[in-house]
């Protein structure tokens, strides 16, 4: 079950409340994903959701469904409404409209998610029961064979832990001077991917253990659609913020050496590697996997305020809380510098649609 | 579903954090009823709980508990480690130690109970799945037979609203400068009567859904063992609460029209009131209805501080939080005036100890 204190695993929660740098005002980019995976989450539900199936398996009068990672809203009441409408229509469509079941939807996240706004966020004239669930998905979250719908959007991206070898000084995959792999020695990165090939296998052990045979598990996550790691070698927006980090440390703003030991557990896989992790796991099959068309691009200063909402917790947990406002007003500056990374057309990264079943 | 952004209903959270006017640093009494019920909630799970009928009934390989009114902690979790022990033993005492089931279980509040509290608060090493489940028990909260085993301790006493006429200036059951009903004319005591049983009926037939058959309900209530109403004209602690803010509103603190107008919605049945309540219900067979002997007693200080933790939030939201300080001292002292009121030996009230069973 349960055991957040572990002191190697990280916890990262999106900044709570209503402000002005919370997730709740944040979150536009995530948006675009699951705005965008809507169509292809109805089609998951209208050709692979097999309801006689599941309740054969597993006798219920109740559809449960999960969102991990679901930060604060209002993303996940979008995703969630999305997944029970087509369920229903499922119903309707087939004249089953009286045998329609009850709906208990599952919101997880880190304990340290401001559930607290989460849950007065809820729509009042919702057709579901709710639940809050605190902690990380790479524990069992849920009973056995209790889920028939686990949906996770822009969290699979977060890493349990930083690796190891990443910290030590003696290894050759230390990462001085720098918070992320993009840019780094192929030591680094081989650290992060292998680090976060074994997360996704603990997440799917945990979800096949919690997940009805039939039950699907829709994925949307960033991903880097080019296959090797040598062509890898580039500063992702994260990097930029370590050069804003050390930048400062120059300045004697922050210390040098807590920049060379801090890392952002955060890694995108390409395709490849996560269907590794999949094979490797064995108990779901793959019903699609397909690069989200989302559309659209942010300006720098929409980028730093997404990055703030994301890992102003960890960075002001690190370097103290009174640096936030500069290194992000500098982050912002430096996105400016580098508007290659995110102009839509140059995009490196793209959002990666997976459908699992499973067996 | 939920829906509490009815206006006509109230929602009561005790007070959050950690603070010195914490319901977690201020539930002492609560503790005890817990505590004292411990003995017979292991007897009820020993005696009276069929997990064979409820599994047969409803196939499962998870017990579902639910603690409604959880508040924040730390009473809640010692109740639910109680009957997921007792649980245990039975399969172990039968030799089906192999079969224990997995348990999850769900913490229900208002939704403006501080959640986070309560989430962060969660026994690390706990051997069960939780989860938090916003809303009042006076509407359906979990799916159709999803529940094995209900607890509920000291919180049945809290209405859902204040029965209308009270606050009716032209009705005979308008509660002119009181808070309560305890020494109020036969009128205003028969309104909040009326209500309780209408509130119990409406948590049962909720619960009726939720429960599956042979699952069990326990409830802990403060109760009245006297039978007629008439015997009620004494004053709460709640009534001298309210006396303490005639006292302000002479003294030009709170306006006496608002103390006309307010009213804690609270009440303490009969037995006999119970009795009717479920009786009228009809979906559950009663299996115990038994006073507590719960022993000791709480000083004026102490006492004052638990109101202030239960009634702290709805006072400011009628007065302002500016008068509570005054408010709550004046209380403590008025308290030790009467102090034969909560003087173990001539306690008017007792806890009940009520074991229900879904028919």
């Amino acid at each position: 079950m349960e055991k957040e204190n572990n002191t190697s695993t990280i916890s990262v929660a999106m900044n709570g409340g209503d402000g002005i740098n919370s997730y709740a005002n944040n979150s536009s980019f995530q948006k675009v994903a699951v705005d965008g995976a809507k169509g292809m989450i109805r089609e998951a539900i209208k050709e692979k959701l097999d309801i006689q199936q599941m309740f054969s398996s597993f006798p219920s009068k109740t559809i449960c469904i999960a969102d991990l990672g679901c930060s604060v809203g209002p993303n996940t009441f979008t995703a969630v409404q999305n997944i029970i409408e087509e369920i229903e229509h499922k119903y309707y469509s087939q004249g089953l409209s009286l045998q329609i079941p009850e709906f208990q939807v599952f919101f997880n996240d880190h304990v340290c998610n401001d559930f607290n706004k989460l849950l007065t966020s809820l729509p009042s004239e919702r057709q579901y029961f709710a639940a809050a669930v605190p902690g990380s998905f790479y524990n069992r979250l849920f009973p056995k064979a209790s889920l028939h719908f686990v949906h996770s959007s822009y969290s699979l991206q977060w890493l349990s832990k930083i690796p190891k070898e990443v910290e030590d000084v003696n290894s050759p995959a230390w990462n001085k001077g720098r918070i992320s792999y993009g840019d780094a020695p192929k030591e680094v990165v081989e650290a992060f991917s292998n680090q976060y090939v074994k997360d996704v296998e603990t997440f799917l052990w945990a979800r096949a253990q919690e997940v009805v045979s039939g039950g699907l598990v829709a994925l949307i996550l960033p991903t880097y659609p080019m296959e090797t790691l040598s062509e890898k070698s580039f500063p992702l927006s994260v990097d930029l913020l370590g050069t804003c980090l050390m930048e400062m440390a120059k300045k004697g703003l922050v210390s040098e050496s807590e920049v060379d030991s801090f890392n952002v557990p955060c890694y995108v896989p390409s395709v490849k590697e996560l269907e590794k992790a999949i094979k490797s796991n064995g108990c779901f099959g793959v019903e699609r996997l397909e690069l989200l068309k989302t559309k659209g691009g942010l300006d720098a200063q929409t980028i730093s305020m997404h990055h703030r909402a994301a890992l102003e917790g960890l960075i002001s947990k690190n370097f103290g809380a009174e640096i936030t406002d500069e290194l992000f007003a500098l982050f912002a500056d430096k996105l400016a510098e580098y508007s290659h990374f995110y102009n839509p057309e140059n995009r490196i990264f793209a959002d990666l649609f997976v459908l699992l079943k499973k067996k």
